[in-house]
């Protein structure tokens, strides 16, 4: 789950890279084996379920921009869609124990986290 | 759903860009309107559900190497994870109704397809 201090729609940037705000990872204790190896400074994929959105929306305007066609949203990244999952690229900047702190993040707090993965596309990870 | 030719372990490749095949995403006639503006050649990101993968495992090697070191599932691209979630950056070949051409991608025969993004990271999608 991320812990953010993102709150409020009012709050939040419309995209990760557009100052968003670090937040806390915290993982469930069971699951601890899965982060063997991580490092602080490892890019990572953060898939969320991204619980706010409107689940009905299959069409709209890229960015909220009324001046962009309507486009279906499997060719957007608009948080709006049938399943709402987010993917963000982060960084990890801070390790304690089942808690990863990462950044930079556009999730509400309490946004469930339903997988992890590396970012790199090395063949060794 | 991905219709593929892969119906076995044994005709997998190791990751998607050694050799996978091309394959047929469908989508249920009822989000067709998501679909609206794709084109041939359009880059996505197709999330899948690895319905094969053991999601009891949280380490192991990557790439099934024995001298790699044990690594946890979340810094890895390892199918075996507590929720199979699978990232597949895929080129639309040809689009046929609400049938998609796509690939390469490796992804078994039957797989689930939860959610499909734009890959791109321009801001107009």
């Amino acid at each position: 789950m991320i812990r953010s201090d993102l709150k409020t729609r009012e709050e939040a940037p419309r995209q990760g890279a557009e100052g968003a705000p670090d937040a806390w990872l915290e993982i469930e204790p069971e699951f601890a084996d899965a982060l063997l190896g991580m490092e602080v400074g490892h890019e990572l994929i953060v898939i969320t379920w991204m619980h706010r959105a409107d689940r009905n929306v299959l069409k709209n305007h890229p960015r909220s921009d009324p001046s962009r066609p309507l486009t279906g949203v499997f060719y957007t990244h608009s948080p709006a869609r049938p399943n709402p999952l987010g993917l963000h690229p982060v960084t990890v900047r801070k390790i304690d124990g089942t808690r990863l702190l990462i950044g930079p993040i556009e999730a509400f707090d309490g946004t469930p986290v339903v997988d992890i993965k590396s970012a790199s596309t090395r063949v060794d990870v």
